[in-house]
């Protein structure tokens, strides 16, 4: 193997299929067809990308790639239905083990570290791609395709991208759902949300030069319980419930 | 009153008095002086604003405006010093009351939603300035000061000051201890943490356009308890606890 991935047939039509899609059209790899189980979408997309719809994997045959972008639930059955292939099978996600691909011959994950919506255009250049496959010549295709699409490209294992797609839950779900609570303060105390804009941006920019734990300021880090008591008697439900936990865990963390 | 606001006094020579001092030199609003308690660090910024150092606040009682860029546990005792004053004593905390400047006749707060890094450039015209007066006279004073630094000002009360405040401590310290877990994560095993940075920039573009409920995503939002123990089992110590504790309060808002 170690062969030059040209042909690619993609599985799905969500967003990730549509933002790879593009992306994998503007590098020159031949997009064979797109199968999908909605018709209508899969429709869409091989319109959008110039391809054709398929309904058997068979028109995949030919294929060095087959691209799983379908949800984590759906991989392991849409894997067992593909006949026998020469070519190599990944899956595009952050939370699935590898070995779910088998009991196909070349298998691999291409996972782009990147929330994808279909009407905010991303700039894949930028998306980190981490892929991993059951042999070196695998992961060297899947790396070279990677970087015609990206220039951050890792090899990374099963064990290293669980725990990543951890972090990336902290990184992003978690980080939302602090965003909402002030969203939801501003919101109930006639607050412009923007106001809160800059600072936030400020948050996520200093990272770029120290680490989350130098970064850190605000009442808990200077064990200023005074204003902590302040700040819980104008709070209620689950606002009052997460500042109490997680400050606790920050007084606890900085101690 | 509702003068414009020519003279100032500063008080204070941290962070805040840096950025504001450079600001309004450049505003060409004249900086009578800088008092502080550490002479040294008064006269570096006196030095860079190019004014001079005061040791006595009878040294302002031609300034418009004392401005006192202190910390919160400094600015009663120092508003106590300032002996009677015709123009306005204002403080720059987002968590003081304003009634704290009793007696002075003129009191207002001067609030930049932002946190400053001396090292750290700060693009004052997008940040925004929160002011509150005891008059309509004060206020308007102090909007066209804020006027002159920036292009996001906003007239706001104490309460909703106090509770923006609180605001800003999930939008900027809570998401920076999320994101230090993520960053726990990535250094524990092996991962440059500079994989999830688009994903972080991207979480916060999104809600540019949408809210955070709206673009809450992840698996707590899908009611998938299956990866959530997955994650469960691969975390531990604090990282664990606030994973378990923010996940059941997303599971019950967003039931």
């Amino acid at each position: 193997m170690n062969r030059e991935i040209k042909r690619i047939g993609i599985v799905g039509a969500g967003n990730l299929a549509w933002h790879l899609g593009v992306g994998l059209n503007q590098a020159d790899v031949e997009i064979v067809g797109v199968y999908n189980r909605s018709r209508q979408n899969a429709e869409m997309l091989a319109t959008h990308l110039n391809t054709k719809v398929v309904s058997n994997f068979r028109a995949f045959r030919h294929c060095d790639l087959i691209l799983l972008t379908v949800s984590d639930d759906a991989i392991k059955e849409l894997a067992g239905e593909i006949p026998q292939f020469e070519g190599i099978v990944a899956h595009t996600s952050g939370n699935t083990a590898l070995e779910i691909l088998f009991p196909h011959k070349h298998i691999g994950v291409f996972y782009p570290v990147q929330t994808f919506s279909k009407d905010i255009d991303v700039n894949l250049r930028a998306v980190p791609f981490l892929v991993e496959g059951n042999s070196d010549e695998v992961e060297t295709s899947l790396q070279q395709l990677a970087g015609k699409l990206s220039k951050e490209v890792y090899k990374i294992n099963s064990q290293q991208r669980r725990r990543l797609h951890v972090a990336a839950v902290f990184a992003n779900n978690f980080t939302n759902h602090m965003l909402k609570q002030a969203h939801d303060i501003c919101e109930t105390n006639d607050i412009p949300f923007s106001v809160l804009s800059p600072l936030i941006q400020e948050t996520i920019d200093k990272l770029k030069t120290v680490s989350p734990a130098k970064a850190q300021t605000g009442p808990a880090i200077r064990r200023d319980m005074k204003t902590i008591k302040i700040h819980k008697d104008l709070l209620e439900g689950n606002s009052l419930k997460l500042y109490d936990l997680i400050t606790k865990d920050m007084l606890e963390t900085y101690k």
